[in-house]
């Protein structure tokens, strides 16, 4: 959304965000977010065993009724970083807690940037307390704080929905988000955080946002590698009258679901250096967990990214890499379409003009594969990009 | 080796080697190895369930103790192609089995090169005739079939070993391989046919082969996609007078896993448009399936591949590729050294030199990685190759 869109930022929420000088090009990299009362919030975290110290901090006090902050900071990841590390998110939290009237513990903290470095907590601390000075209750702060989230991103990614209750309230979900992108020095750490106006309680709350992300955060690829400090949050403020609950439940967590798409797509849109968006739809699957790992192994592939970087209709090396996913079909269970061409149909090639569909692939960034099983019901929809060399210069220069 | 090195190949051995017409250059593109007795043979082969048609007709035959021939072509990998694909690579058994006397079922096949499309019939039936008619039981002639054997390869790839055996003969394996290289329109599938003059049962054949592989091709990763046609084969001819038994099984198991280890480093050396071949020894696992997980989510990562063609000791990212394997270490029971030096230990990161071990890096084409746990006594040495720019302009051309 551009800015001038309307962003329905919930009452009661107010946004700062400063440059604190943790990024040495002395951007925009410290956010606070702050409710005023105790939020619900439920949150989603990075599978990796090296998790990040705020991930860690998060981790321990979700879900929960009793949230009353947020704090975020790009430049420094506090992963890799220990005890001190540890103590670092804690005093986050603290400074935070001290300003605002709370508990350490009612704050959640997030980071992203260098691992294995100590955070230079005195430039930390000072940006806490200036943030929360000149924190607002305004869409232009909500912005200003996207930017503040970024490390390697090139633009800031907010996405929100409204939806109508069945007494005719409404209620909306608002997101930012920073990416996967692929160039950086470090890791490309993925950080969502939602907040929504709503009344409804932590349990759903966390339910609702297990699923979305699932479906949405978990679905993107760029490079395959996992950071240690994959953080989403969602936080309810309950400034509505009704409570969300009944039938109004299926919309509501549809709308965050649809916030949570729609940042993944911006994240991997983002994907420096990359030409296509490649959109991997596997289908008929016996279940979900088995049309993941197809279409993890198809994203994964470098063979496959680097020829649609080439724009060749290369379908051999998508169907031999869902060949090796681990899943035990019969070739004359697969079919296959690119960008709606069909190449390939119960385990035979089929005859098609090479040219034709090169060029389909080559003029256009979205590139769609379509993988048809004939296993059962199950399916997923993935998204990577392509790989190109340019991604490879960028990663390969000699940064630390 | 050279060409110069005296190759032992088994007494009984005729090897040709022809251009078919199947390779659009016009080069070296089919070979025949013909026993003059039935043979003890054994195989692995490809786990991709998308696998070519010899890969199908092989592992209908083996372990026996009746092979008498071995039939490879280069220039298309006969798979993805169905019933005909099946048919096809039957007849080529039939070809050489027809013109040395014996039933199709003793002859096994192999193919390599594109994929998806039907092999041309008549140029391989004319090809298997014409070299049978040219074997030779000639070093020359095993040297010219591991260049018709190539397909993306800068150089064949061939080496023996030799064994004393407890009553004073000696027993020799010579093997020849095509690789995994990087580039190349299709996939990189990966041949190796190891022969030996050992007397040996096809049981014995196939635990001392799967186990060698098992270390070396196994261990071996370029892009992490896994081939349609990898096949491994192993005859003995039995033509030495006394049996590899007993205390002989210990040191002949040996040679053939050291001629299979040599074979796998000349694959990964031979990734063209690669600057660094990696050693990953990743030691004090558990057992070795968690140690191998930890391995290939490292050899995997792009963006450890990337790091390291641009000499960047970027150990976070090796850290948290680990990280994401799927093992539930803690960070405390992870050390690495990257060339050497002492990155990481125990969870935390370790002051260096930057400039240092960067020029470590850049100055060789040798980079190893250790990475240290403290959770058992299992350990994997794996090989990969780093990720450049040159790979993906390579592997993007529109070439189909």
């Amino acid at each position: 959304m551009s800015e001038s869109e309307s962003l329905p930022i919930p009452a009661g929420l107010r946004v700062g965000a400063v440059r604190a000088g943790i990024k040495p090009s002395g951007g925009l990299d410290l956010a606070v977010f702050i409710a005023d009362r105790e939020c619900a919030a439920a949150g989603t975290f990075t599978t990796n065993r090296v998790a990040a110290a705020p991930v860690q901090w998060c981790r321990s006090l979700l879900p929960t009724d009793h949230i009353r902050a947020v704090v975020v900071n790009a430049g420094n990841a506090n992963a890799a970083t220990g005890e001190q590390g540890l103590a670092n998110a804690r005093k986050m939290a603290e400074v935070v807690a001290g300003k605002i009237g709370c508990d350490a513990t009612q704050v959640l903290v997030a980071s992203t940037g260098v691992i294995g470095r100590q955070l230079p907590m005195d430039k930390v601390e000072a940006g806490i307390i200036d943030a929360i000075r000149q924190s607002e209750p305004t869409e232009a702060a909500f912005h200003t704080a996207s930017q503040a989230i970024m490390t390697t991103d090139t633009r800031p990614k907010v996405v929100s929905r409204t939806v109508k209750l069945s007494n005719g309230d409404e209620t909306s979900i608002v997101g930012l988000a920073k990416g996967a992108a692929m160039i950086g020095p470090n890791m490309a750490t993925m950080l969502g955080f939602l907040f929504t106006d709503a009344k409804i309680g932590p349990g759903q709350l966390h339910g609702i946002l297990t699923q979305a992300v699932e479906d949405s955060f978990n679905c993107i690829s760029v490079e395959g590698h996992m950071s240690t400090n994959d953080t989403v949050l969602l936080l309810a403020l309950g400034n509505t009258l009704a409570t969300v609950k009944g039938d109004d439940l299926a919309p509501f967590a549809r709308a965050v679901r649809e916030v949570c798409l729609e940042l993944s797509r911006k994240i991997v849109d983002d994907g420096e250096g990359t030409t296509h968006t490649i959109t991997i739809d596997v289908e008929g699957c016996t279940d979900r967990a088995e049309a993941r790992k197809i279409a993890e192994a198809v994203a994964h592939s470098p063979l496959v990214k680097t020829a649609i970087s080439g724009a060749d209709p290369n379908w051999g090396r998508i169907v031999s890499a869902a060949g090796y996913a681990g899943i035990p079909f019969a070739e004359e269970e697969l079919s296959l379409w690119v960008n709606g061409f069909p190449l390939y149909q119960n385990g035979m090639p089929l005859p098609f003009e090479e040219a034709v569909v090169s060029a389909a692939i080559r003029d256009q960034r979205e590139t769609h594969f379509r993988l048809l099983f004939t296993r059962g019901d199950a399916s997923i929809r993935f998204w990577t990009t392509d790989l190109t060399a340019e991604y490879v210069r960028l990663n390969a220069d000699y940064t630390t």
